[in-house]
């Protein structure tokens, strides 16, 4: 029995991770969820699996769950909240950190230290502070297990030796506007823009896919989480998303990881590798229906927002902790409404530019760092 | 230091086995080579590697050999310069069994009781005693692996454990008359048989690739590598030959193994795995170049030769024996010009309605039926 603590249990991962844990009984239970604003969800989810603590987005929150119980966990409002659940339970317990933006940083380190296994959707995490995680991950001992499908491609695709490595190579699928060019990203609506052709995703990750930003935001990760150099990190553009990435060895082998887009396989295997289970209700690959599959190059000025990922997740530092939050901050004013599509990648540029580097910062600098980046982003927004 | 033992040596994968061989002598040394006619390939070889111990395929080329060689090994004509290569070096050494035909069979189980992995590319070796080579793997222990590039594929694409596969698939291109109808096949020449669209390989199995056999010989060998039901072995149309083979796990992830037409990627893998190495002048895969891949179903009709081995392997016994040793007898008198293409499947398919099927033939009994076999297909030929 694996007992699974879920940051982020009503968004998009943290409901697929619950219909994980719910289709096999035996092998998982839930020891804590946490919610941000949505009661009603995790009120459903905590009547049905009962983890004896949970994380409430707010003391308002907080309190409206627990009417809406009918048992009684320990709830703890706020940020504190989110740190609960990363410390409950024992070492060896799985955390699946499924919440969206920087704010899952602090609880992962947290979990670590409690011994956790950790299985990272929150990639904002390793792009805004990867070497404290991985210092942390060398003096625990812990395993980051990756969720993203791309990430658990790559998990998948890796093995043998690190030598034997040529190169990783993330596919994308080029988001809602792929068709678009440049030009005409002039006025895009915020409707058109959570349109993804192949996904089904949160709001923020499904803004990142049309900027192309995840995919930058992935590359780091990516670098993270295989210690691996950017020089050996390649992107392809492959339209139906069925090949979700791959590694090419020294000797031209190529290893791919396919399937169809279903997030529950990457989570699943998170929680059960190196062993396998179906997943009840998931449509198998056909590639004869598929029929065909496309790939092409990325072409860098389409796509404004993955070089300037690329460019400071090369340049290390506090590069990265500024460039995920102008972008955190760009992306939530746009579905705001309040800017526009390309204002996005303007913003960030901007955000980077008047960054002064620091090489190694710490936790207290990069969450100060952060602030400062979030509010002068904002501020450059309105003014 | 890898001692190697090449049986084939003048032969496609011969050849391409003993570039690896040259390309890294720190790594790889000639322990024996076996040749059939070819005495001057056969020659050169012999005195840029030195291997002691030679293989002849008669008496008249052994003589031949040596007036032309600069040094002086033990060369041993005939079935018995197979079995001496098979005996010779050491356990642990590698034998690579690159010969066609079913003459392959005893050499193999010759090196398997001498404790060496075997390197296969003669998967009529499997095909036809398969059962036989398994169970000496059991008594002896040592390791069989595959140098067919699909075989390999499906190698590296296996992990964890038997009971997490769903199905192997494997993938097909067509060969060199797949955009012909049945009913187009004829009155095919030789010349255009032997005219494959992706690889460049020896005349049997080129021609075994344009009746589709070849990929039953493979649903076959693949059968007794992986110890795999015929039930979970399925065979996809995929023309560019870059997706090399598949795995499908119980959880909907399909793991595959991609690269440009080289047999030197197999080859090395099989004496290097679990490690890579680079390979000198191969080109490396690039996707976007290629730009698509297409996949399709097998039409069972099309391909009456897959369909014919597909139920002589799930009959067992001594019918794939029947099936392999007719449909190399009816291949080398097509490639003769003594019948037509169409007759290959048509002799093969009489071949198994006449058999009276074996359970578990012996060694003996194999070597009888096969010899029976290739005298009748012969004879029905040309009366």
């Amino acid at each position: 029995m694996k007992h699974v603590h879920l940051l982020g249990a009503t968004g998009s991962i943290g409901v697929q991770t619950l219909d994980i844990i719910r289709s096999n009984p035996d092998y998982f239970r839930l020891g804590s969820l946490s919610f941000g604003k949505n009661v009603a969800s995790a009120a459903e989810a905590a009547n049905e699996f009962c983890p004896p603590v949970i994380g409430a987005g707010s003391l308002e929150a907080a309190r409206e769950l627990k009417h809406l119980l009918t048992y009684s966990p320990d709830i703890i409002p706020g940020d504190e909240g989110l740190q609960a659940c990363a410390r409950a339970g024992n070492r060896g317990d799985v955390l699946v950190n499924a919440v969206m933006g920087r704010v899952g940083l602090e609880p992962t380190l947290t979990a670590m230290r409690s011994g956790k296994t950790i299985a990272i959707a929150n990639k904002e995490t390793l792009v805004t502070a990867g070497h404290l995680v991985k210092q942390l991950q060398l003096e625990t001992g812990v395993d980051i297990l990756p969720v993203d499908s791309e990430h658990s491609a790559i998990y998948q695709c890796l093995h043998g030796k690190k030598q034997d490595v040529n190169s990783l190579i993330l596919t994308a699928s080029g988001g809602s506007f792929r068709d678009k060019s440049r030009e005409q990203l002039q006025g895009v609506t915020v409707d058109e823009a959570l349109n993804h052709p192949n996904w089904s995703m949160g709001a923020k990750i499904t803004i990142d896919s049309a900027t192309m930003m995840n995919k930058g935001l992935e590359v780091i990760e990516a670098h993270w989480l295989f210690d691996m150099p950017y020089e050996k990190i390649d992107v392809l553009l492959h339209s139906e998303s069925i090949v979700h990435s791959m590694v090419e060895y020294v000797d031209g082998s190529v290893m791919a990881h396919l399937g169809t887009p279903d997030m529950r396989v990457p989570i699943q295997y998170a929680l059960t590798c190196p062993d396998r289970m179906p997943i009840k209700g998931s449509r198998p690959l056909k590639l004869w229906e598929a029929g065909t599959l496309h790939f092409k190059e990325l072409d860098l000025k389409r796509y404004k927002a993955f070089e300037l990922a690329l460019e400071a997740g090369k340049a290390g530092g506090s590069m990265p902790t500024v460039l995920n939050a102008a972008n955190e901050s760009a992306v939530d004013m746009f579905l705001k409404g309040n800017i526009t599509f390309l204002e996005i990648d303007e913003l960030v540029d901007r955000a980077l530019e008047q960054h002064e580097r620091i090489a190694e910062p710490d936790l207290e600098q990069i969450i100060d760092i952060d602030r400062e980046t979030r509010i002068r982003t904002a501020a450059q927004a309105s003014g």
